[in-house]
């Protein structure tokens, strides 16, 4: 089943997403996801990220294979980092290299379970990143958190062809089976120490999925099973530099 | 003005704090904070923590004059290790040397004005922290960000006083004037790259102000002109192992 979270002319609900438009439902973090009797057409909705997370892990040594030699690390991202399908990623002009990282993202449900999984473009300013040991700026920049376009209940994540496409440019597909630590580990071990809930998001890490973005180009995220998460990317301009040019 | 959030018989709701109880307030975020008409006794309330954030920065490079010299570094917290007066902070048994850091918080109103102040405690795992250079494990864990007693809307942050007490050990007291960045400055740089939104809360960094905690103790964080936070510290239970002790 894949889920999506619409904005439609009488509000933004979660739906099932149907061939030729969206059946509203409930509450998508009920035991058992209900359908309402209302029914928006495809022209009629806008895709929105598919959860409004509180919490946004990212895995950090979980390229490949030989990360396996490293104790596993995690990284936060802003919550508020997250966007929706074909919204704008903004780049600020001085940022140097950004990179668009496609991954394979699990979305939690009620009580720490997994509800599905959907597509996430973990940018991340890595100029910056070689600065910043903590990450905080290199990844938690307005926008660097991509997510959609819907969430789909029934992959198996453990071999999960994750794709990556900037304009003309493709990265070589590569699939999740390449991840020092399997999707099940990675949930396991986040969930050990650190509060997880309903429509927080787990990055599992970018299995070789990398490529520069800069302002101008369109960035395709995807996984094979879910879909494709197509945002542009824009000129961003820091909040601070907005207000030291309008002091 | 003093805000609270407390839990009443009739539900969850911001309000003033008064002499003798709680006069609860329509949407704290408001541009103008009106109250609303019902009053709380204090003996019908529980403090709960001030906000619901949905970002927690905090400081690193912060805590006195020579970190001036190093760039700004910011970490974030998850939203969900955010407790209330009185929770306790579950300190899991190997978890080795833990922190309490006594610290001023700014709390984000609308439109990214600043709604007041708070006191924060940045549990910190001292041990993993050397292990862990994203700092995720050492300051992410269930529990470890303390926030209260309620929000002060009127403090000048410019030279707070910060005091800790574990027990019957007491912390020097510093104020936030030793901090390497002044409050305003840290809310204009985080805010210049990182998304913000209302109830959200900025760590400003320990002026020195930290102790070890260990279960059976109790932390007492403070701000001279906000009030006390005061938090039990019990044995806690990593998620993991009661997931492996039921199995």
């Amino acid at each position: 089943m894949r889920i999506a979270r619409i904005e439609h002319p009488d509000g933004i609900d979660h739906a099932v997403v149907e061939a030729d438009g969206y059946r509203l439902v409930e509450d998508v973090f009920a035991d058992e996801i209900r359908c309402r009797d209302r029914w928006v057409a495809l022209a009629d909705a806008r895709l929105l990220a598919p959860v409004e997370p509180r919490t946004v892990v990212g895995m950090a040594h979980n390229t490949g294979p030989s990360d396996r030699l490293l104790p596993p690390q995690a990284f936060l991202k802003p919550a508020r980092s997250v966007i929706g399908p074909g919204d704008p990623v903004p780049v600020p002009a001085g940022l140097g290299l950004v990179h668009a990282e496609a991954e394979l993202a699990v979305v939690i449900g009620s009580s720490g379970t997994v509800l599905g999984y959907t597509v996430a473009n973990d940018v991340t300013a890595r100029d910056l990143q070689a600065q910043d040991s903590l990450w905080t700026q290199a990844k938690g920049q307005r926008g660097f958190t991509p997510l959609g376009p819907w969430i789909e209940t029934d992959l198996d994540p453990a071999g999960a062809i994750v794709g990556l496409a900037v304009d003309d440019a493709v990265a070589a597909p590569a699939d999740t089976g390449r991840l020092a630590r399997t999707v099940t580990e990675v949930v396991t071990w986040v969930s050990g120490f650190l509060p997880l809930g309903p429509g927080d998001v787990i990055l599992t890490g970018a299995p070789g999925t990398s490529l520069p973005i800069r302002p101008g180009q369109q960035v395709t995220a995807s996984v094979a099973g879910i879909g494709e998460l197509v945002n542009p990317v824009v000129e961003g301009v820091h909040q601070r530099r907005k207000e030291r040019g309008a002091a």
